[in-house]
């Protein structure tokens, strides 16, 4: 891409969540790659995973090292066709990279308008569908009656289905990728959970009002480390890390405090990532994930699915998206997989996303 | 069994460890079942899991409803017949459940003669070869110089295998049960790292010195919950638990706090246990079973293996051992696997045993 992408904020009043509770105002920053054509029928939703950020594609300068997580199918000529469709990428509420300064999101870190003082644990619990409904409400600001299609990986994928659940009328096709089928399972909420737990038991976090003083930084890099580990494969790792050492000449085997270099590696990117993240985001984030389910509303569905798992996903894996395939399609939705191979597991769906670069070309034809 | 099983006690001076650190005194528990024969050549050694106790098989007495861990494998006319072999069970250096008034052990909680308080993390690192010397001074005191058989779950699998590699002869057989293969590799080494991460988190943890003051007992209820969650399985999980909320009034859609059965029952469980374990010796534990690696002896091995892996087993999966199968037969070992099926997860290598009771019982013939 020659252009730069810039990042842009949507505002919106009065906003009802699901669980009834209400905001005066709602913010939260969004992408765009390519034109909305004059139907206004081109336009394809990203929604992120878990950890991330609207950034789907693109670079945000010349200095910009890093493009968007799904680099490898959203641009001109590629299987998401900036030539051709209107992409829109949205930042979540409750964002987790909440701190950092190119995210927009509302969540536990804004300020309640009635004390003046961040939300904290006091924010409103938040569902996939209240995602989806601040979504919606991007989707008419732009004209956007219905989507081509509604995309995304993990997290993303699951809003992609609530799309498709919730407004059949206004989703043509869904791109599901590493999705945990078709609602939460118990294992999965128990991990989900698991994340959560170093936050909650670093001594900063105080209740989630951290704000004004240190934030729990260890409690976050663990939890970050966590979702890291869930997120790669037995294979993977072994082929880059080994049994090695962190450190050449200090022995595990002698003391406690030696460590293995895998042990450091993962230490030590976690808690780089630890300042553009806000703990308490995770905390809301993780639970809109266990909340989600669409198996209550499968007679509701009118979208294309196409689903990609990745082979090796150990927290997602193949399997729960096959046993929702054959539900679909005994209900005679139009319903397909593209597999992922590879060792690299629940992160396959974002590094390795180009191999299904052929399934989501012709599934979008 | 109508005879109850009792716990000895089994001391020696001055021990070496792998590190080069010695200890004066060490001291270990462990049962029997059956008898000795007058050739010393039907004796079966079983080691445990890293959670576990030599609590193998039996009651205690006529109050006990809990009998020991492999109960379904070992008793009179069972796959392990007490009616024909001699079994030894022993409890690890640094037993987790130190605090299990049944348990004997020597590990960070023992009292250092020098200072007459606790070694804390001054305890040495300990490896599975620690534990193997340890059991081969029993072994002599008990006058078997080649045991018949060795066996154990998981660090028991890894004991047994250390056992085959490091006293070649003194080792018929090798009975190895939901084992990572010939070694520890990355991604296990840090599954066993997250598992220590809430104990460190703990404020009350102190550095380990926390013995004269209260226990970390919410790291540790946190790391116990860590460890059932690796060693159960998605479908297993979902079936006992569903997505049911922990309270039918509470619904985790409106509040944070209220929360789904299956992290009630984790941490209920988790909890529970908690008070009979000791947060410094799972520390001590996870290490050695990081450094676990028979891999660079494989020329030393002599015993015939059969390896019992869980089909559903997440955290030590049958890959490993396929993998581990491959090598030894290679170079000629005679080896054979049976895998448990299952959606128990590595817990089946305990709870599922009963169904490797002929591949048991026809390897002992």
């Amino acid at each position: 891409m020659a252009n730069y992408v810039s990042k842009k904020t949507f505002e919106s009043a009065v906003f009802k969540f699901d669980s009834g509770a209400e905001l005066p105002l709602i913010k939260f920053g969004y992408e765009t790659y390519g034109e909305l054509n004059k139907r206004r029928d081109n336009a394809i939703l990203i929604s992120h995973y878990l950890s991330g950020t609207s950034h789907a594609a693109g670079l945000y300068s010349a200095n910009d090292s890093e493009p968007g997580y799904w680099q490898a199918i959203i641009g001109p000529g590629k299987a998401i066709d900036t030539d051709r469709f209107f992409v829109v990428a949205t930042d979540s509420l409750c964002c987790f990279a909440a701190n950092d300064t190119r995210v927009v999101t509302t969540g536990p870190k804004s300020i309640a308008p009635s004390t003046g003082k961040p939300y904290g644990l006091r924010f409103p619990v938040i569902t996939i569908g209240d995602q989806v409904e601040a979504q919606k409400r991007l989707a008419d600001s732009l004209g956007v009656e219905k989507w081509f299609a509604v995309a995304g990986p993990s997290m993303g994928a699951m809003q992609s289905c609530e799309w498709a659940a919730r407004y059949p009328e206004r989703v043509e096709r869904v791109i599901a990728a590493i999705l945990p089928g078709l609602s939460c399972e118990a294992y999965l909420i128990a991990r989900l959970s698991q994340w959560c737990a170093p936050i909650r038991l670093d001594p900063k976090f105080k209740g989630g009002d951290y704000y004004e003083d240190e934030e729990p930084i260890e409690g976050l890099t663990q939890s970050i480390l966590f979702m890291t580990l869930d997120a790669v494969h037995f294979d993977g790792m072994q082929r880059l890390f080994q049994r090695r050492w962190a450190d050449r000449s200090k022995s595990p085997g002698v003391n406690l405090k030696n460590r293995f270099s895998i042990e450091r590696a993962l230490d030590g990117s976690s808690y780089l990532r630890a300042p553009l993240c806000d703990a308490n985001s995770l905390l809301y984030l993780t639970r809109s994930a266990q909340l989600y389910n669409i198996e209550d509303r499968l007679d509701r569905l009118r979208a294309r699915f196409l689903l990609i798992p990745a082979s090796s996903d150990l927290v997602m894996p193949p399997g729960m998206t096959k046993k929702m395939e054959l539900l679909l399609k005994e209900r005679g939705i139009d319903v397909s997989t593209f597999t992922i191979e590879g060792d690299g597991g629940h992160f396959d769906g974002l590094t390795a996303i180009g191999k299904a670069s052929e399934a989501i070309r012709s599934f979008l034809n």
